[in-house]
């Protein structure tokens, strides 16, 4: 179907993406990935680990590698992250979920991880796309953030058209002319892709405000417009991470979120997972 | 303050604003106000008066002159059609919202409006905001679409420069590069106000959206992101309606958006008036 | 002619506007209006007057009333600067270009100027539009900074439907997500305007840049683009001005900015008065 | 120097950047680059080569893959554009400016081009710009069209810490709220770039406004603005384009440009190769 025609066509049927361990995207849970911005110790990963555990969160997102706006900047712990990633998970019980950045990349972050996500810059990164699409895995497809929704679509039938299927759609904030804000998260996008794709959707309303104080009337809002599910930094002390550390929710907050995602989640009749 | 104290401080009391009738925007109720984009006939506002009382609404929204983009367009009633809002709204026990369109115009609207409203393109229309400043009557402010929260914040500082502290802020999308959806609704901006500003806020899912079918979920969005209020235009038979018309929430469905708003409010522990 | 076939219609000849004094905007000769942001003093006039006499300008700008985004700034000397305005020009020649703030403002400014400035934020304020329509004396029209071209035109055919055909339109740059510059001056609207409408179109470096060292380029980029004329903030002394002084030329420069303009103008086979 | 410094630094002297046969970017002359957006065959290149050396200019644009936006587009020639490209430019001395993809694409295009492109999509593509970063060739940086220039002077720094210091921005428009061109033109970023940065920078005012009837006034509007070059898409016969149709110059108006091109450059004391 062309995309004009998705974007208009009566309400479609989310088809939900197996994660693995029995997590599952787009059906009635909606399912909270959390994790760092970037991997920077194992005591960092271990802390918010065992955090997840005792929420019931089963999906740990985390950046190996960081490249930065700035070359200068802290560029991320590289291979040794995602085997300290793979490492914690696995002793959790959780799944992973983290960021390829190139083709010549793909091979290497599929060992570790099992979600590909496809970052916001590189939504029409097209080699990037082909190749994740020929992968036997979950790809999250960030949105780009001066991307149009039917863009967003395209981009996703890039990865469908090399076979895989199992695309779950991330909005993460657009660029506008607002400044108070790091970006401005597009709940009207969430609603449309709910009403007009067959991809499940999630909300990243940390970098979507780029404001811990905002981060959970953000995420209420990204659930109520429709979300499936929710990534969301978390550290256990922000004032200390190397990178993006003003949007990181606490670790000690991670019980509020829980809690304001399970109330919304249960006005739509969903849970949480 | 400084608007840039204002935007940086810690979380903030909203000072809720007396309408009148015992309906107060920024307690513990959410309130609904609804109504058509234009008045167009007695039966459209009796019509939609009845459905609002049926659903304990008592808030009603309509304009009376619809200044368009184009000079060849529906303009609206006119006086005949401030009349005709007032006196269904009596007949019904309902406060009604409607536009000042300049400063001449004041005192007419004022004459038969509960709450006056300055259009978004009117945001930084100063001697307007300075006329409106003078009265003793509730203003709703709607944010302009290309506004940042800033400017809004120190639009409400140019009413209350002139004495009038009884201000609503209403977020009604934001002009951005997307055209999926004829405006973005930037939830950010509703949490941002809440958390900074002392002015009640609500969202316009109608105009932030510009699409009935997204309308009850970009209200759920606006109300979950903490909005203490909707501003939803309505009308019997959207397929005849004179302005907006792709926009309008078809009357038949007020009853989804009544309990959508009330199941959100209640997740939030409010209630929805 | 529907507004939709204007954008696409095949190159459209420029319908000259007479400003008086033998001043024309849209014909052979671009036409260089410079003045400061807000008249301040006669000293100030009078120092600028000299230097445009002194380079052949005949048009002199300036703000007499300068509603700001905050209440508590410099809000212009009010009817004083509009008679200083006045007095200045005829002693030495000048057309006078200042701005109309509402409906209400119109009879008074047109008293004292011989272009009635519609601002940029005014450009969909209809009843404004209507009224200056109903004016028998030329109106410029700026672009509202959140405006499309198309809304420009429309908004110029609410002048042009009361009667009112002497319209100049001003690009004077859109709010974008840039930030090192005030605004993004959009040459392609200029382009655009002359290729497809009848009416003359100017550019405002000044608003468009908000730095006074870009505003020489910008000029040179908008005459390039077509313009036929150029709206630019000077004052004596930038770093004494009550408002706007970073984006104000320095008088001193007032030369630089003819030589470039006339030099551009010369390349497209025109001149400047 | 830190990009805060830079944007704000006095005026910076342009570094030419060297492509080969006595062509350099940044000097006295501004060089325009042409050619068709795609590849399509050799009589196609082989038109425009005849054409280019008629009038004087030496570097040849021309896409070999083109990864579109829908993955069911023409996707370019691939391996066998580039043979081509090289084969016809070889034959009529000229020099090639061609685009990689990606990494894992940086060593088939560096054999065949003289000037490597990275294209608006890939600016912040870290990997690709360390990659071309340790080459020994001119890199041609699009801006981003949803980068500041702030990010676009950030992605250079990624080239140059690598060790290339051969760079050439290019300004190819930027996504904003208007639709009636494909982007706009920011010529404030090129006046900018001049002001504050070393490196030379071109317009591109074919993707900048995506219609050929306005391709010459933004390419005037560019260079009035300080551009050192520009690239501009051409073709014999644009009704018939695989690709970009709708804004490729017909060959038949490469006159009009270099005429437009030559006019703008003598005004400002520069000239055309």
């Amino acid at each position: 179907m062309a995309t004009d025609e998705l974007l208009l066509a009566p309400t479609t049927q989310t088809q939900p993406v197996a994660l693995g361990k029995g997590v599952v995207v787009g059906g009635d849970a909606v399912v909270l990935m959390v994790g760092p911005c970037a991997v920077e110790s194992e005591a960092q990963l271990r802390a918010i680990a065992e955090a997840m555990v005792a929420h019931g969160l089963r999906v740990m997102r985390g950046g190996a590698f960081k490249p930065r706006t700035s070359p200068y900047s802290f560029q991320g712990l590289g291979v040794e992250g995602l085997k300290l990633l793979r490492r914690v998970a696995d002793e959790y019980g959780l799944l992973v979920v983290t960021e390829a950045l190139g083709v010549e990349h793909v091979p290497l972050v599929a060992e570790y991880a099992d979600v590909i996500q496809i970052g916001s810059r590189n939504m029409q990164h097209f080699p990037l796309l082909w190749a994740v699409g020929e992968l036997d895995k979950p790809v999250l497809l960030k949105r780009g953030f001066m991307a149009t929704v039917k863009e967003w679509l395209l981009a996703a039938e890039h990865i469908r058209s090399r076979g895989n299927e199992r695309i779950i759609l991330c909005e993460r904030g657009i660029r506008t002319f607002e400044t108070a804000t790091r970006n401005t998260l597009d709940t009207n996008a969430i609603a449309l892709v709910k009403a007009t794709a067959p991809f499940p959707v999630i909300g990243d309303p940390s970098h979507a405000t780029g404001r811990a104080d905002l981060v959970i009337p953000a995420a209420r809002a990204a659930l109520a417009a429709g979300a499936d599910g929710l990534l969301v930094e978390v550290h256990p002390d922000p004032t200390q991470a190397l990178s993006d550390g003003e949007q990181a929710l606490p670790l000690a907050q991670l019980a509020q979120l829980v809690a304001a995602a399970q109330r919304i989640a249960a006005a739509l009749g969903r849970t949480v997972a």
